[in-house]
C-alpha cells in the first residue's frame, strides 16, 4: 500500500444509495425523470436502468461493493464519494428533509463500514459529501439542522449540491445564514451542475449526450439556473453561472474561509475569467460591490481535475496562480508559478458515469485523467502527487 | 509608419453603416429590438441610442472618422471592419437579400474611399467582412450570389454571421452549398455570437450586462442557437456551441480548407475541447462519423485574441498546436510548442462596444488586449506581432 503522500484520492465519484434507488425505482409510474425502471434483458434477468434526463437511459445503479473493485482495479485509494444529480431537487419539502437526514446517515455508514487503506493507518478508502434538501419552501431552520447533523457525522467531510439553491441560484440572500454554518463547519461544498442548457441550444442533429455533458454541464458551474422547475431538461452552462453568481453576490468576500470546490475543473469559468473581470470593471455598480478583481475570487476555490487534457489543467493552475496578484490592482505580478495553483486541484473520475465500451479495459475516464496530471508542464513530481492524492487529504483533513 | 511586418492590425471592430442604422431607426416604433431610438439629452441635443438587446440602451453609433479616431488614438494600422449584430437576423428574406447586397456595397465604399497605411504602401486602413442574407425561407441562390458579390468587391476579405444559419444552426445540410462557395472563394468566415443564452440563467440580481457579455456570448459561440425566432432575448452559451455543433457535423471533414475565425478566442470551446473529446470517444455513433479526435479540428480554426488575459491566450495558443498531434490517435506528441498557435490568433478590440467611462482616456479593451499578448509566456517577439498584425495581413490577403 502506498505511503500516505502517494495515495490516490478520487474526489469526484458518485453513488446512489439504496435508499434513493428505492425512492426513484417508486416513480417508474411517474411522469417526469428522475425514476428507475426495471427492464427483462434478453437473458430473462431484471435489470435496473435508471433515467435521470429525458429519454436517457443512464448508467446502470453501483453497488459498494462495485464501487471498491472499480477502485481497487484503477488502483484509487480512498474515494470521498457523493449522491449522483439530481439529488432532493425534485422533492416537496418534507420529503427532501426527512430524506437528507436518512441518506447522510446512510452514507455514514456506507463509509464507515469500509476498509481502511492499511492495517498501519486510520485513514478508510470511503468518506463523503451529504446532502442538504435544497428545495423552495424548506426552512433555513431545517437546512441548518442538516448542516449540523453533517458535521457530526465523522465520514462526511462535506455536502454537494446543484446549483438552484432553494429556487432562486446559488446568491440567493436567503442562503446566507447557510454559508456561515457551512464555512463555521469546515465542510467542503462540491458544486455540481445537473440542469445543463436548453436543450434547443444542441440543434436537430443526433449527437447522442455529447453536446449536454461534454459543453453543457461545465456551462451550468459556470453561471446557475435561477428558477426552479420540475421539467429536467438538459440545461447545460448553469453549472460554471452557478459559481460566477457567487462571485458577483459577493459571497467570497462575506465568507472568506468557505471551502467550494468546483467539479469539472469549474467549466468554463478559468477560459472566461479575464473577460469577466473586463466586463465588471467596464460596471461601476457591479464593480463597486466586489472588493477585489473577479480574478482575485478563482484563488478561493478548489478545482477538480477533471478535464480530460494536460494543457487544460496547465491553464487552470495558472489561472489559480495568478490570483493573489489580483488581490489589488497595485500588486499584480506577471509571472505567476503554475506550482501554486495546483495546491487547488484534487484528481476524480465522475464514476459511474463515462463506463468503457467494454466491461474489461480500464475506464478511459480514469487513465486520460490521470495520463493529464502525469503530463503537465511545469509542474512537479510533488505537484502532481499532490493532485493525485495529497490535496485531498489535506482538504479533507484525513490523516494517518 | 510602421513597417508591414510591424502593423497593428484589429480584426474584430464592428460598425453600423449609415443603411443599417437608417433601418433600425425607421424600428423606433416597432416592439421589439433591434432599433434606434433618438433621445433628447439634457442640454437638448439629440442623441440616438441603439437597442439591440432588451432593455438594453446599446453603445452609440461609430461614424467613418470616429473609427480611423479611435484607430488613430491606440496606434491601430487597419481594420477590418464587420457590421455588428444581429445583422439581418431579424428580417424577411427578401428584405435581407436586398438589403444585403445594399450593405456589401456600401462596406466596399466605406473602406475604398479610407486612407491608406502609408504613401509607399497599397494596404488600405480600412477592409471589410461583408453579410449573407442569413435567414429562414433564403434561397440556396440568393446566398450562392450574395458570397459571389463579396469576393468581387476587392476590399471586402470575408463575412461575419451569427449561429443561427437559416434557422438550423451551423450544422445544417442546407448550409453545405454555401461552405463550399465560400471555402472555393477564399473567404474568411468570421462566426459571432448575438442571442446568448436564456435570460433566466443570469438569476434575479442586477449584475448588469456582465453577465450576458462575460459568458452568454462565449457560449453562444461554442455551441450555437438551434431555431431561429424572433425575440432577441439574450441567450448566450450558442456562440461556442455553433463552432461544436460544426466539428460535429464534420464540416471540416467536408471543406478542409474552409477559413473560420472564431470571435473572443472560440469561447469555451478551447477549455472544453478535451472533455468534448473524451465525451465523443465515449459514443461511437458520433466518434465514427468524424475523421479525427475533435481536438484536431481546433487548429483547423482561427481564434481571436480577445481575451483579456496573458494565460488564456496562452492557452488557446497551446490548444492550437497540440492539435496537429490528434491527426490520428498513434501521432499525438506530448509537448507542443506554443509558437504553433500563435500563427492563428489576431489581435481584436470589439470597437464600439466596451467604450472607457470617461471619454478622454484610452480604451481597456485595446490597452488590456495589447497588453495580454505582450505578455504571453511562451511567445516570441516575433509570435506577438504575428498575432497584433503579420497574421491578418497572411489571412486577409493585405499585400504592401
Amino acid at each position: 500500500m502506498s505511503p500516505a503522500s502517494k495515495l490516490l484520492v478520487d474526489i469526484h465519484t458518485h453513488v446512489y444509495l439504496p435508499r434513493y434507488a428505492a425512492l426513484l425505482r417508486s416513480r417508474a409510474g411517474a411522469a417526469a425523470v428522475p425514476f428507475i425502471r426495471t427492464n427483462t434483458t434478453p437473458e430473462g434477468l431484471a435489470e435496473d436502468r435508471l433515467l435521470i434526463l429525458d429519454h436517457e437511459p443512464s448508467e446502470s445503479l453501483t453497488s459498494w461493493s462495485e464501487k471498491l473493485k472499480f477502485m481497487d482495479k484503477h488502483g484509487i485509494d480512498v474515494s470521498v464519494v457523493s449522491t449522483a444529480n439530481p439529488w432532493l431537487d425534485f422533492l416537496p419539502a418534507s420529503q427532501a428533509h426527512t430524506l437528507a437526514a436518512e441518506l447522510n446517515d446512510d452514507l455514514e455508514q456506507y463509509c464507515s463500514t469500509g476498509p481502511s487503506v492499511s492495517s498501519s493507518t486510520q485513514i478508510k478508502r470511503l468518506y463523503g459529501f451529504g446532502l442538504l434538501p435544497l428545495v423552495p419552501e424548506i426552512t433555513t431552520s431545517a437546512l441548518l439542522e442538516i448542516v449540523n447533523q453533517i458535521s457530526t457525522l465523522p465520514h462526511l467531510r462535506g455536502l454537494i449540491m446543484g446549483t438552484r439553491g432553494i429556487g432562486n441560484g446559488l446568491d440567493d440572500e436567503a442562503l446566507e445564514p447557510v454559508w456561515a454554518a457551512i464555512e463555521k463547519a469546515g465542510l467542503v461544498v462540491f458544486l455540481h451542475p445537473h440542469y445543463g442548457v436548453d436543450g434547443s441550444a444542441w440543434g436537430d442533429k443526433d449527437n447522442g449526450h455529447v453536446l449536454p455533458l461534454a459543453l453543457g454541464f461545465p456551462f451550468e458551474t459556470t453561471t446557475v439556473s435561477s428558477k426552479y422547475h420540475f421539467s429536467f431538461r438538459i440545461r447545460p452552462q448553469r453549472e460554471m453561472k452557478a459559481a460566477t453568481r457567487l462571485i458577483l453576490s459577493g459571497v467570497f468576500d462575506k465568507f472568506p474561509n468557505l471551502r467550494l470546490l468546483l467539479a469539472h475543473s469549474g467549466g468554463a469559468l478559468p477560459a472566461l475569467s479575464s473577460r469577466l473581470a473586463s466586463c465588471i470593471d467596464h460596471d461601476p455598480a457591479v464593480a463597486s460591490r466586489l472588493k477585489h478583481d473577479a480574478r482575485y475570487y478563482l484563488g478561493k476555490l478548489y478545482l477538480d481535475a477533471v478535464t480530460y487534457g494536460p494543457e487544460e489543467l496547465g491553464f487552470v493552475s495558472d489561472v489559480i496562480s495568478r490570483s493573489a496578484g489580483y488581490a489589488s490592482v497595485a500588486s499584480v505580478s506577471k509571472v505567476a508559478n503554475r506550482s501554486t495553483g495546483s495546491k487547488r486541484m484534487l484528481f476524480g473520475t465522475d464514476h459511474p458515469f463515462f463506463p468503457p465500451l467494454s466491461a474489461t479495459e480500464k475506464w478511459k475516464s480514469v487513465t486520460e485523467n490521470l495520463e493529464a496530471i502525469a503530463s503537465v508542464q511545469g509542474w512537479s513530481k510533488g505537484d502532481k502527487d499532490g493532485v493525485r492524492g495529497r490535496n485531498a487529504l489535506a482538504l479533507f483533513n484525513l490523516q494517518g
